[in-house]
């Protein structure tokens, strides 16, 4: 790749904004310093290659290439947000390669015959506020505005506060038709969470579906007391229902083929030596299938419920988010795959804007090998000779969909 | 009692030091603004009563009366510092009680023999710096002042950084010999933490011992993956050994007539989309002789880590702090229980600084009706008419150790 230099000063410039030297990882929440930094940093880059940037009514960015041009839009993109000591190549992978496949394609001559948009959608992964992808739910639809503004971070700060003192207006956010209209699909291309395309022995693989996604909520309550004082019999300890949910999370995923995790846990008052009041706790759960998904939750609260009779715990369970199955486009999937050389086809359990968008046109994902298949931690990992085949796998979607087939060969 | 008012005003002006309306309990850790505001609170009360007061090298604040007596001190008193979110009794009432007593004798015309000496032990609960009773045990020599001073709290300041804020050099603690000179006996009052004098329809009691008292932190870890990609076969998830082990210690502590809670909880990196990479939890625990409470861990241990090897975790296992049974001085004990006209006599599962100075010399507990039986709780009650009892008995037994039996009959 003649463009190898940029390719790499874009990950130099990056990887420093919001690094975490005591875990490995990232902390790159919605309007907190370090987005704005990544922000400031697409930015430039997207200014760097002459591409005009705006930001939407929802904080989401796009750098446009020939905005002047006829025709609905390609998008491409990712986000570069992350969750609390998140890896480096979750939502920046897609970011960078998308510029790096522009770079690419300007080398070898070609230019678009309709709009090219490079987009870096605001507060993908739900890290501050509990809600994923609020930017590309605002957009769409799919996230209510003053819901939207009134969520809260763990200090108490809500979106609209943050939004504000990022110079950002709150009041502006929700559904953007006159965005939408302007865009004919949405290509995102992202590291792989899982192992399949090591299984393939493939480096990139194209997405099939998004696993319905529910988080709840368990709020477990009970009476905080002395740990060194109060008989057993006398104690209503919530920390214990909870254990029990925990193990019986695992089981019911188990049973129903599914995934559950409790990764996030809140004690009141957490001392030592203080029987909890209060523990709240939440669940993840993602299943093939709706129906499936209600299985495990059903089992899951049937078990919690009985273990709290028997602390004497209350419990109530709040639904915070439910995403159906998402489908991606049939006829965009299979000439991606075709273009890719019969790429294989993946389904796979995590959320994106690009499954958010997918209510609204036709879109379709990338997926860049993964050798440890980790996700969601420092040890995110990706080749950079599978980094750089995701570079060109998106420059040749770019060019069969936004103009005409250009080869890209020389170049590899 | 003629110094009712007296007594109210020691309570309405102690009240809003550190109170939380959140939760209706306090936040009075080691030195930090309400502890402050607290120990303020003991110089002026002291002042008032034209005691002299002194701050011990190890912090710990002492009122005296009739400094300049000859013979070794009668101290009483007790702490100001809370639990997170504790209740408005466990400590203050041992310290109120102490003043009033004091007005009570003086209003009886008694005076004593002998110095007597309130106490205001500082650091009781160990809720910021994790070691309880740091006060008492720094000035006993039960604590290494080195590693007392290199304790941190959750925002990674150390015990000696914030003595130095307040004010208090920390490199002048350590075992105190001159002080311990000075002091003949201790006699500490205490809310009940328990329902022992409800059942035995009493408001003051005596205390025989307490029990052994050991604090362990477990640290589970495993591998930070995204919940909705990594498959449960793949996973190191090291919340469902903490939940195990949470069961396993309920059940021990069944099985061998102690206690054992899990109250105290720190989870990495805590998003609901993430598989923890560590938990850490505090385990306390509680049983009538040393080789139970050994027993209760070896069994816990055992469960926890067979259930870390099926979920791939690590476990390690860190002794935090152990202390011995203490049984109080039984001459002092009888002579007290005669005092009050043949109070019970009572064990107790909760650490106190009595506890501690035992080890030096003859101390003594004086328990108080507790209707609620809670503690470490803002639902921790007394009825103020057992708080006024309280006061009579501490003043008789004030009046027995330090000088002439006194009627207090007239002020009841």
């Amino acid at each position: 790749m003649d463009s190898g230099s940029e390719y790499d000063e874009l990950w130099r410039s990056l990887l420093p904004l919001g690094y975490q030297p005591s875990s490995g990882g990232y902390r790159r929440f919605a309007w907190n310093k370090a987005d704005l930094a990544c922000r400031a940093w697409f930015t430039a880059q997207a200014a760097d290659r002459g591409l005009t940037v705006h930001t939407d009514r929802n904080g989401n960015q796009w750098a446009w290439w020939g905005e002047e041009l006829a025709g609905k839009a390609l998008a491409i993109g990712s986000h570069l947000d992350s969750v609390p000591d998140g890896g480096a190549f979750d939502g920046p992978l897609g970011v960078i390669s998308s510029f790096s496949a522009i770079d690419l394609l300007r080398e070898a001559g070609w230019s678009p015959q309709r709009p090219v948009a490079v987009a870096n959608f605001a507060d993908e992964e739900g890290a501050r506020f509990g809600v994923a992808c609020a930017g590309s739910r605002l957009l769409t639809g799919q996230l209510d505005p003053a819901r939207a503004r009134a969520l809260t971070d763990d200090d108490g700060v809500s979106m609209a506060a943050a939004m504000e003192s990022a110079g950002h207006d709150p009041e502006g956010i929700g559904r953007d038709d006159a965005l939408l209209e302007r865009i004919g699909q949405y290509v995102e291309l992202h590291i792989e969470q899982g192992r399949a395309l090591v299984d393939l022995g493939r480096a990139i693989g194209v997405a099939s579906s998004i696993w319905p996604h529910g988080r709840w909520r368990f709020e477990f309550g009970g009476e905080a007391n002395h740990a060194g004082t109060t008989r057993l019999e006398d104690r209503r300890d919530p920390m214990l229902t909870y254990a029990q949910t925990v193990l019986a999370a695992r089981a019911a995923a188990q049973q129903h083929g599914a995934l559950a995790t409790f990764g996030r846990v809140q004690v009141e008052p957490n001392g030592t030596n203080a029987i909890p009041s209060r523990v709240s706790a939440w669940l993840d759960t993602r299943a093939p299938d709706e129906a499936t998904l209600r299985a495990v939750l059903a089992d899951l609260e049937a078990a919690a419920k009985e273990r709290a009779a028997l602390d004497g715990a209350s419990l109530s369970v709040v639904n915070e988010s439910l995403t159906p199955i998402v489908e991606f486009d049939h006829v965009l999937r299979d000439q991606l795959a075709r273009t890719l050389g019969q790429a294989p086809i993946l389904p796979t359990g995590a959320g994106h804007d690009a499954g958010i968008l997918a209510a609204c046109l036709p879109t379709a994902m990338l997926f860049v090998r993964n050798p440890s298949g980790v996700s969601h931690s420092p040890a995110e990992q990706a080749e950079q000779a599978d980094c750089r085949s995701g570079v060109q796998a998106l420059a040749g979607v770019v060019a069969r969909l936004a103009g005409d087939p250009v080869d890209l060969g020389a170049a590899r």
